[in-house]
């Protein structure tokens, strides 16, 4: 049974958290009631935020618990640090809501397996809000995987190549938790942007799983160069033996034999990318050509073409429509749409399309990368959380926001 | 002291061996003295093409031990399959010969140390014939890197990026011993396009080397299903079950903390490239963007420019001379440059810029990546065969085709 209105708490209220705030302002169906963050400053920016929005006053808090205990609430979303959201997430269970938290890598297996075992025990949703899934060009490339133009799929590729130097060396002035996190751990730290959606292509967790994956580190020099240019020789951060590795390369292998190679590079003068690549045996895509190559469909044998001629047609509807009724939010419509895609899901009381199988499996990937780095790129396994239910899991949400199928429903 | 003409014997006279035969028979300092082929036809052909070129008839024979009884015989270039080469090098070497190898990785670490203990005890050089080394746009990101204006180098990333699936499953009527080494092997067996040129940037064996490495190999399909579709579903490769994974991802970590990960990708279809990428805390180069991004000296933040726009200041002097003098020439004119390297190393009785410790090296990562797929990834140490020298050693040839340092001489 549906509800008019969704009931949503947030908790850590940064620059994203105060980003996805007001993607959710925006949304007719959903009533913020309450936030949450740790700085006073910050609580009541947010307070304000939703208050001049919504003209409704919202429970502002510094202990996210006390927001557990209200009633109405249906659902908590946390943007809250790589260290703290799965904690969030399992008190968010616990008190009977659904939870969905922004992207980061997990500390434990441990800490997944609690993650799943709580969302099992209470039924309650566990969603990554890995925008990426629902990214344009994603979307269509899956469109595509699912409609067979790249064949039997074989290897993927993706990173998160992206040049963060002065947000990691600013990370104190900024509280942001980035900074501590390169300093002292050694790994693919935030591997779902790239992840994400080539689980989704591969079925992992439905009909398919991550087995073992082996990582390699680089040495750590760009955030020192660039501390030191910027802050100055004597600055604390320009000789500070950073654990993170400049580039962390991570090989992964599925139960049906694919390989996903991940890059996480953030530490590098560099242009923005997230390094998609997709082979199959009927074609490739490429995001850094922007190229696809579709044998037989391809105009000019082993010659690249633009991606966006393949738009008109095989967009995916998720898209068409959103064009249609207006492209909003963040990072070029992706935030609204996974935010969607949580918020329909609480609204019509189902299972998210990113469930918490995929949460744990995919955060996982970061403390598994540490394990890996630290033993000399030893391959380690990746548990499977679903306890063999991945051989025959159908896609959990059927419609609109399914990442295992297409919805044609709009056409 | 240098001699006037190089006389030079070739052993394996395949499309390739006819293509780099043709390039020494258009060299003024070069006589071909034999030639030598296990097959008749191939034999009677080349012996012709080196009799109209040159007017000499040259020893043409099935056994190449016969071309080494020759006194006057400088040198040994064998195009030979990639189990066959190693040993006729090693047999060139013991007859007193300069040798060279067409590139192709080694089938064991044992048969690298011979390489190096028969070159060391002979004082002959074995030299790869990696053409990529000499690739315009490698040397121009040579000539950069050796100049300072990537910084200091963290991360490289190449492949052998290539569709060659007809050339593999037409490997019995090309008599090409691509499709054997592709049925009975699983791991990256041809990994110096990529490696070569990224070892001469990251100074390996002369101040750096590879410690370790992994290797991760996908499913094996797209032979099959290329054989399939052009040969019928009855065909015996249709279902021949291939030992090589389509695609091939290895990790190498050098001593000084750089990480290489490099792709063997052949199975499947796609354009072609050598994926070349190179990070330092400066820059990065990408080749598939055709993209350069130098922070301070590129115009815009975050954005690449056409590394075209560098040729002019930058371009590698070898390749300024070339233009000047006409580019000549297989692939564009490196098979011409690498053949020069080695033709004038034996002319000048110097070391091969492509030395017998870069030689075993690179050869090495194949076996190596065999081993690593056949323990499910596991990281294996990568021989020195340098045994420590590696530390102290200098460029070995100073001069116009040197690798590690720029020669300005002609300009």
């Amino acid at each position: 049974m549906s509800k008019d209105k969704v009931r949503i708490a947030m908790v850590g209220i940064s620059g994203r958290g105060s980003g996805l705030l007001g993607l959710l302002l925006e949304m007719e169906d959903v009533e913020v009631l309450g936030v949450c963050d740790r700085y006073p400053d910050r609580l009541e920016k947010a307070a304000k935020q939703v208050q001049d929005a919504s003209g409704v006053v919202p429970l502002a808090v510094s202990d996210y618990r006390r927001l557990l205990e209200d009633k109405n609430l249906d659902a908590l979303i946390t943007p809250s640090s790589w260290t703290s959201h799965a904690q969030i997430c399992l008190d968010g269970m616990e008190a009977g809501k659904y939870v969905a938290t922004e992207v980061g890598g997990a500390t434990s297996i441990e800490q997944c397996w609690s993650l799943v075992r709580t969302s099992e025990r209470t039924g309650k949703p566990c969603m990554l809000l890995e925008n990426c899934c629902y990214g344009q060009e994603e979307m269509t490339v899956l469109n595509m995987v699912k409609k067979g133009l790249f064949g039997e799929l074989i290897h993927a590729e993706g990173g998160y190549r992206h040049d963060l130097r002065e947000e990691v060396c600013q990370g104190r002035e900024n509280r942001h938790y980035r900074l501590e996190n390169y300093m002292h751990r050694n790994g693919d730290v935030y591997p779902t942007h790239d992840l994400g959606p080539i689980a989704k292509y591969l079925n992992v967790n439905r009909g398919n799983r991550m087995l073992s994956l082996t990582s390699t580190a680089s040495k750590s020099r760009g955030l020192n160069v660039w501390a030191k240019t910027n802050k100055g020789a004597d600055h604390d951060l320009a000789d500070y033996p950073f654990a993170l590795g400049d580039v962390v390369t991570t090989v992964i292998k599925c139960a049906h034999g694919e390989t996903i190679t991940l890059f996480h590079d953030t530490s590098l003068p560099r242009p923005y990318s997230r390094g998609n690549l997709l082979q199959g045996t009927k074609g490739i895509w490429m995001e850094d050509k922007h190229g696809i190559y579709l044998e037989g469909l391809s105009e000019k044998a082993h010659t690249w073409e633009d991606i966006s001629k393949y738009y008109e047609q095989y967009e995916h509807p998720l898209w068409k429509r959103f064009h249609q009724e207006g492209v909003k939010g963040g990072h070029g419509g992706m935030d609204w749409l996974v935010l969607r895609a949580f918020v329909e899901s609480v609204q019509k009381n189902q299972q998210t399309p990113v469930d918490v199988y995929d949460t744990a499996a995919w955060m996982a990937i970061t403390c598994l990368s540490e394990d890996s780095v630290s033993m000399g790129s030893m391959p380690v396994a990746i548990p499977d959380f679903t306890e063999g239910r991945w051989i025959a899991r159908e896609p959990v949400v059927k419609g609109t926001y399914c990442l295992e199928e297409v919805c044609e429903e709009y056409f």
